[in-house]
């Protein structure tokens, strides 16, 4: 049978290397681990020629290119852009993404609640418990709220719909036309306009590409709904770090451009300990981890495609690199 | 047309009558207010004869009594506790309870926004982020952690199927029998030791009476699932503080029957300034700010129902005094 790599960088391998053990124990499956960043010329592969697949989370850029009989590159996690990154990728090689119900679940938790957060006043609820302060805020229902989420794949249709069952005005951006009942979409830049002046709480779910680096800056956050129910307006990524402008957020935290934001990534991970964003009293910070890969479900759903792709069945969820995800 | 007694204790009258000014302008609408615990013997109501209903919250004992032509009484909120506690209560007269989308709405954001909380450990990174420390724990999937709801009425009812849609295995437990479509029921005296005993995350939403009374006790805390994907158990009370003993939860904190509690209502509100819950790391305190009644949605509602009364339409939720909801 065809060789795994198991390719991770700057995470645990054990997991991942113990659930394929225990779900292909008849599979040849080769680690290499180490430190995020680190070049391909520092890694021995033994046997490269009889590997076919690679399973991989930041992997060294040239690694890939290293292995003549690649037939498909695994991601460990929701993004692609840790491989897309790699100059020299092999161009015939297809990526694929991971789609999973149990990774789709995960985001849509951390996207419900960190809307409600926002949306029910919770955080201005934990400043009056410090002080013993028992104050009642107006609250205005969901159906006067308008949730807009930024980027309609998987994940992001996924939420909506969890969002406008709880009641939520939600509508969509994305790249690309897409329809999705119940939900009011915008698509393009021309859609993009729209969208962002009717949105209170601003959700960002994009992959990271060429295009949408830096989106997250200071000229969309003065552009949402400032004056609607909430009385201001708010930002959850949970999409990527390169999306985001660190300085901009602060900034327009302290204009009142945003009255809040909930970042789960950032464009240098870990969050370095001298950022401003971690003492910022309307910033929750989390340490990506809204969707982790969990290799449980993952490795299942990946060793599933490779053996449908050995009987002849196409891949599911190949990327396409001209638009990069 | 019969007049309209508002008769409004502890809490600002004034859009409420605002709201019953604009949307019944041919009908007499009478205001009395004062503080919460006023004795009924110092309040007087000018042409009491003419009253046919009354809209109260936390109205002073004896007050009902003195009004000779009641045809129905509406609570001004979810809870009905605080008119069947009136000793000199007409029996004869039915009490409405408010059973309105936009309240049941309001409580399932409140559940699902905490549930959510305890599920995805977020108080635990609010920690970290006042240390400044990027470190991320292992996330059990929903569909691994269960969620119990006491109190299947129209609240418990919306609440879990939201929880379900995302993931959790939920169940239900209340006084009487219920079936609802994908939750597992559990009912009565014989039922409790074995919800309670799969549940991890114990959201309560009864309504006081006698039976339910301090039944948020240790003895109950104790029995929970302390060994499941959470690895603790943690109690979310949004139904009423008689329910709920203090002392008992903070006990349980300390000695880990509980992990974590987010309580809303007290026996004594507002919370005292020097009850220990306002500092305790575990604790989530809020202001009895769960489902707040909207004056805009409620008082169209009652409305509805006084006019459909009036073309002889039975009211619709009227309280069965025996069971006290």
């Amino acid at each position: 049978m065809a060789a795994i790599l198991l390719a991770i960088a700057g995470m645990d391998p054990q997991p991942w290397q113990a659930q394929f053990r225990a779900l292909a124990p008849r599979r040849e499956v080769r680690l290499w681990s180490g430190p995020a960043g680190m070049p391909a010329a520092g890694v021995t592969i033994p046997d490269r020629g009889s590997i076919a697949y690679a399973c991989v989370w930041l992997p060294p850029p040239g690694l890939l290119a290293m292995l003549p009989n690649l037939r498909a590159v695994f991601s460990l996690g929701a993004g692609v852009d840790h491989i897309l990154c790699d100059p020299a990728l092999p161009k015939h090689v297809p990526v694929v993404r991971i789609v999973d119900p149990d990774l789709t679940m995960r985001m849509t938790e951390y996207v419900v609640l960190h809307v409600l957060m926002h949306h029910r006043r919770q955080r201005r609820y934990d400043v009056q418990q410090r002080e013993h302060r028992w104050y009642e805020h107006v609250q205005p229902p969901a159906a006067e709220v308008a949730v807009g989420v930024m980027g309609l794949g998987v994940l992001g249709q996924d939420a909506v719909q969890v969002l406008r069952r709880l009641g939520f005005q939600v509508a969509g951006w994305s790249r690309m036309p897409k329809q999705i009942d119940g939900i009011e979409t915008f698509h393009g830049a021309h859609g993009f306009a729209r969208f962002l002046q009717r949105t209170e709480i601003l959700v960002c779910l994009l992959p990271a590409t060429p295009e949408t680096q830096g989106i997250l800056c200071l000229d969309i956050f003065r552009r949402l709904k400032r004056d609607g129910a909430l009385g201001g307006a708010y930002l959850i990524n949970a999409g990527r770090g390169a999306l985001q402008v660190d300085g901009d957020i602060l900034a327009a935290l302290e204009e009142g451009s945003l009255s809040g934001a909930t970042l789960d990534v950032f464009p240098a991970e870990p969050l370095p300990p001298t950022s401003a964003l971690w003492d910022h009293p309307a910033v929750t910070v989390t340490p990506h981890c809204a969707a982790a890969s969990d290799p449980h479900a993952l490795v299942a759903n990946i060793l599933r495609q490779i053996e449908r792709h050995e009987q002849g069945v196409p891949l599911e969820h190949v990327v396409d690199r001209g638009a990069g995800y």
